[in-house]
């Protein structure tokens, strides 16, 4: 059995290679490069494909995979809206995902964002970098302290609150969807109305639907605490990031976290030499804040999950080329 | 009665304020300077003292306020090392400390120390400042991954453990003492050496001793893992920061978070303009690595524990007035 992968970074081979010699059965070849019409001819030979891209997968390539006798596609994300359905079922290709690869590791980013700024961490640093080595007037709060709310209780949601619970924080809840064990933790209340007025830090953990776009409105900011640090490593498009500018400048929010931002493709994944260059004025504004934290979509990007993401999808891959249904086979007849 | 406070800062104020107005029967006068031979006429009238400095109590500025009738001294830190306990059984004086303000302060921070290195924080923070907004290389690890070694397991160390459970990271203790929950938990090993075999992260909340003056020294940093981050916010001189600078310089020591250092009064508390002025050349190169984190002796620099500071304080200046014996009473015969 043979099995070719695109789009590998520096930071997925030593992944790769332990899979590679965990199964001495399948041969493992890859390219840096992505799949595209002309790169399919490196996967030739082989009995599937291992993918990762933002890009669309164009017809063609799909269609010479095809040709070769591939099937069996796996990616290495959770996301497969860069696929058109129709292709994979023209060709009878079958596809998996990784729909979780490492909730602690968005889970940890969040506490941690939370944490930097109960500690003024980047007015500390800006005071490290001038030569300053006193206290004043840079004090800090502790977790302890704090009455979080967490909205989403899922995968990631449910790490954050035991983490904030091994820290002693209090927490309070909100989903639509009740999970049975925070419930019988009793820590929900029953709109997010009242996690707005209890919660000294607020945290998002819910998908995106066309439903709560732009949640965090205006509105949403007028019911919560005076100084309410808010933190999002879920969607940017949860928060109005005008609300979230008018909410810092008045000063009714004391601080935020923000590993996604509405329209970050505008910023993230480049370089930009400095953060004058940035060319979102808004995320420009949150940038040059000191009681803002801005990370580069980066919250789940630990080796843990980097290398369930290669593990997840090469088993994944095998399962497909072997005739087993994985569990995380894509229903591409939607 | 009258109790007189020296050295408060301007983060003090709320919590004085507010101990002031939960004890309507006691007059509070302040200032915010140290208790010298000179100051000591401010407390004329009073019948208690607290305060707060970290250079010596002179024998003449205690010998005023006997003359005042002050009897009653509480400080509002720990340690007492800067009163001549002979001045104060010549004067009749007792004497109370804070012993403990606030673990949490200390645990929170120290955590937080792993998770910056854990997540490359001070690399992410060089790129964010170049507008450099793209993942690579500066992958995280996760603290549920991790083997933390917990070098003493008093208030603070327990505290940290309980923390690090939350995350899910695995702990091993070590201390002389054995807390009976500690051991319950069976975290405890049976030596320094086995908890330096097995850690990749080892934190140290000891007090200093003669006999552990750079524990943290060549041959035990030998006997650790590759890679291994060290963080102390306990002491400096548990640490010869000479093996660590050579243990980074040669990559076996992977990063360290450092609260204390050897020889810390020659940079913590000042302002240095940059980090090129710094007049400790050791401290200097360790505060320009990025995988090193300097705090100025900050851990314990939260409201939280500001305010148990103060309470605690005058809490005790009373009940001393008031003829009682505090358990924090300081043993002033040796």
């Amino acid at each position: 059995m043979k099995i070719f992968a695109y789009g590998i970074r520096d930071d997925e081979l030593s992944s790769l290679r332990k899979w590679e010699a965990a199964h001495p059965d399948v041969e493992v070849g890859y390219t840096g490069d992505t799949l595209t019409p002309d790169t399919a001819k490196l996967a030739k030979g082989s009995n599937g494909v291992v993918t990762l891209q933002t890009t669309p997968y164009e017809r063609e390539a799909l269609e010479k995979l095809s040709e070769y006798g591939i099937k069996s596609i796996s990616i290495r994300n959770v996301g497969f809206d860069n696929f058109d359905f129709k292709d994979l079922n023209d060709f009878g290709m079958k596809l998996t995902n990784v729909p979780v690869y490492s909730p602690n590791a968005i889970a940890e980013h969040t506490v941690l964002l939370m944490g930097r700024l109960l500690r003024r961490v980047p007015e500390v640093d800006v005071k490290f970098d001038n030569g300053d080595f006193t206290w004043a007037p840079t004090i800090g709060r502790e977790y302890r302290e704090q009455t979080v709310g967490v909205i989403g209780t899922g995968h990631i949601g449910r790490v954050v609150i035991k983490i904030l619970q091994g820290f002693g924080a209090k927490v309070v809840a909100y989903d639509v969807y009740h999970n049975a064990d925070i419930e019988k933790q009793g820590l929900y209340v029953d709109s997010l109305e009242e996690l707005y007025k209890q919660s000294d830090i607020i945290t998002l953990h819910v998908p995106l639907f066309d439903s709560n776009k732009y949640m965090i409105n205006d509105k949403a900011i007028s019911q919560m605490k005076d100084g309410v640090i808010i933190v999002n490593c879920a969607r940017g498009e949860l928060i109005d990031t005008d609300a979230l500018i008018a909410g810092l400048d008045s000063g009714k929010i004391g601080g935020a976290g923000l590993d996604v931002l509405d329209n970050e493709n505008s910023v993230f994944g480049h370089k930009w030499g400095s953060i004058d260059n940035l060319p979102n004025p808004k995320i420009k504004n949150l940038a040059e804040r000191l009681n803002v934290i801005i990370t580069p979509h980066n919250a789940f990007y630990t080796e843990t999950a980097v290398h369930n993401m290669i593990t997840v999808a090469f088993d994944s891959n095998k399962a497909l080329i072997d005739g087993e249904t994985p569990n995380n086979l894509v229903d591409t007849s939607k």
